[in-house]
């Protein structure tokens, strides 16, 4: 799929999840993706832990809040963590979330170009999922999300919909030019 | 251009940047990834501010550390910015940086599939860059990139060489399997 195709088509859904199993090489590839986002200093602080048992990823979803409980359909679901104290802290910005956002973004846009649902989570009992996942207490989770087939033909009306009803800031909205406050060619 | 290829062939590179201008459709696909990218709740917490002007570029360049002098050359900077309150805080954890991040991958990927070169910079003088460029108090400089087209062919060979050193952590080092600290199928 070409890069701007997987860019637009990217969207968090949680309903219309497969049970089909995904091919490891295809979550290799996925990781592998994450894996090559830069960092600063190329500290790569992410940390991914995988779940796959359908009782394991029962028990982890009593962490998240209960509008996310639809993703337990899911065969997988990916934890991401990160410490602190793997990155840099400028000003008082922690870079290990910004880092943890670069890598997140190649996972999920790898997902979708192999065909690939996913869901950003961070409504969750952090406490409960580090409990439940045996997370070092440095660690913290910054994200989760299900990894799963589309359960066909019913997902793609859901992703159009999704797609449709997307709302985004005109690039007017968040674009300055030259100095702040400046519109521009746009 | 792949979306798999981009990822992979996106690397932070400096040098042999060409001073030729960049098509402001180009410019405009590369804010567009940005802004297609998920955040929490949707906030959309990213703002972007793009510097063109030599002189403007110049100045701009005086906040950034000496190893970041080359970035001089390019025919655009463009400068990430977010502030906490236009997102969430999980745990002490501001969802600003997470997301910009999301954003930045997005427009690092777009940027690598139309030809161009970009490289992170997050050693500044933040205070410097807000008041070059007018930035409001509470918005945080998360990072700057330049962007260029790269200066051929001296380029091809400086990127091949980037991407043959690239050094990226072992799966098995970065990822759990049901609970921390268990391998897995890797």
């Amino acid at each position: 799929m070409e890069t701007f195709e997987a860019i637009r088509k990217r969207c968090s859904l949680k309903t219309h999840l497969s049970k089909r199993a995904i091919e490891s090489d295809k979550v290799n590839l996925i990781l592998d993706a994450a894996r090559l986002a830069p960092s600063a200093s190329n500290m790569q602080p992410w940390r991914f832990v995988l779940v796959q048992e359908e009782k394991a990823i029962d028990e982890l979803a009593t962490a998240f809040n209960e509008t996310n409980q639809e993703v337990r359909e899911a065969p997988l679901l990916i934890v991401i963590c990160a410490r602190e104290e793997d990155d840099v802290t400028r000003n008082g910005k922690p870079y290990y979330l910004f880092d943890a956002g670069l890598a997140v973004e190649n996972l999920l846009l790898a997902a979708t170009d192999l065909g690939l649902v996913t869901h950003l989570i961070l409504s969750f009992d952090e406490g409960e999922i580090k409990r439940i996942l045996e997370i070092p207490d440095e660690y913290r989770v910054v994200l989760a999300t299900p990894l799963a087939y589309p359960a066909e033909p019913s997902y793609d009306e859901a992703a159009k919909e999704r797609l449709r009803d997307r709302t985004r800031k005109d690039l007017g909205e968040i674009t300055h030019y030259g100095k702040w406050g400046s519109g521009g060619p746009v």
